[in-house]
């Protein structure tokens, strides 16, 4: 439910209506069907999203949940919008998110109304599959490159945690882990000025990079420039 | 697909999408998951309902397949209207649907909409468990009872077929057999008039029966009448 209301965030709708597909094992433990459903409704009501529909059934089988949520928005924002000289935005702070936050989804449904009201949005994206990859998919499909600054993008604890056992560092954990469910936005050098010049109360906004004309992702470090590959930055092309 | 068209029909709804969550084993016969496929978009396209989302996955359990039809309607025929007085029809001709027609159901969409536009329709419901249980529903909910005229009940040919090694009749059939996806319709008493002087054409309409005051169910046959149980009238109170 909440991993589908991001998917709403992404594009800076409004969550309408759910359905809930629910197969559940006749052998099963009836509390985690109570629990389940109990999460269902909790993320339902606290996104304001009715659960008007779907299917419900037992059989021998394993247990199955299919949740959709249907969304609106007069003028979805896109991620092909993305012009070389934008600015790149992410809410929150990345990485580490398998110590227990990808169990628990924030999905940035208002975050994302509230932004797309204050500046215009050329390009959006939640971060489900890891900030670079994600960043990759809006590169591809605008049609242009970033560079990203390394000491701009913001680290959860969780990845500092992380990094002590994983053999990873914190940045690596930032860049590649998924499940974030942060949100990157794309705006004019302008509109970026204006959003750190004025910071949006309740809204982590971090300025990470920015958009250049040459298709590519690169990692500016202490002076460096080092390409980026989609799937994380220790793998680079050169 | 088709089921759930029918439900939307059952209120004189129109379909507006459909969401799909297709769990495929994956050891699964390939031919049946294209035919599945074929299959919905097929009754997609028949009712110009897109498939607009849903999700897919597979694993090693069994195949899941679950279906949920989106309608509007500015204003839904519900279950609760019929009043002492008013007329019972059905569209087309029931019983025996085991012998294949459950497996290719057609929902009434275009025929409740085409209905509900010449006359006004007190109460409405789809055929899905039978006659005599549906249209317990009707009478449940509108708080009356009817009577049900034997030789009115439309026969289908496959209600003929089954008795013969069934030990039921073509009637009992026509009564307790389910997944005929067919309508019961109440109208007022001069509406019931207006649709058997003129009939509309493409669509069958038998005039079945009238509701009483009384609450239950009666079926007059051979100038008796004999009470009539939800779950078929072979099973009488009395």
């Amino acid at each position: 439910m909440a991993v589908n209301l991001s998917d709403i965030a992404a594009m800076a709708g409004r969550p309408i209506a759910a359905v809930v597909g629910l197969v559940v094992p006749r052998s099963g433990n009836p509390t985690l069907i109570h629990e389940l459903n109990a999460g269902l409704h909790e993320v339902a009501e606290r996104f304001q999203v009715p659960i008007v529909g779907g299917d419900t059934n037992s059989w021998e089988g394993g247990l199955v949940v299919s949740v959709t949520v249907l969304g609106e928005s007069e003028k979805p924002i896109l991620r092909s919008g993305a012009q070389p000289g934008d600015a790149l935005f992410v809410t929150g702070t990345l990485g580490g998110s398998i110590l227990g936050r990808h169990l628990d989804p924030q999905p940035r449904i208002s975050e994302a109304l509230q932004l797309r009201s204050l500046v215009p949005l050329h390009a959006l994206i939640d971060i489900s599959d890891g900030l670079s990859q994600d960043l990759g998919h809006i590169l591809s499909e605008s049609g242009c490159g970033a560079i990203l600054d390394a000491e701009a993008i913001p680290l959860h604890p969780d990845a500092t945690t992380l990094s002590q056992t994983s053999g990873k560092s914190p940045l690596e954990h930032a860049l590649g882990d998924g499940e974030d469910f942060e949100l990157i936005l794309v705006v004019s050098p302008e509109d970026a000025e204006r959003l750190t010049a004025q910071p949006v109360p309740g809204i982590t906004l971090s300025r990470i990079g920015t958009c250049v004309r040459e298709p590519g992702m690169w990692l500016q470090e202490s002076g460096k420039l080092v390409p980026l590959m989609p799937r994380g930055w220790n793998h680079p092309l050169s």
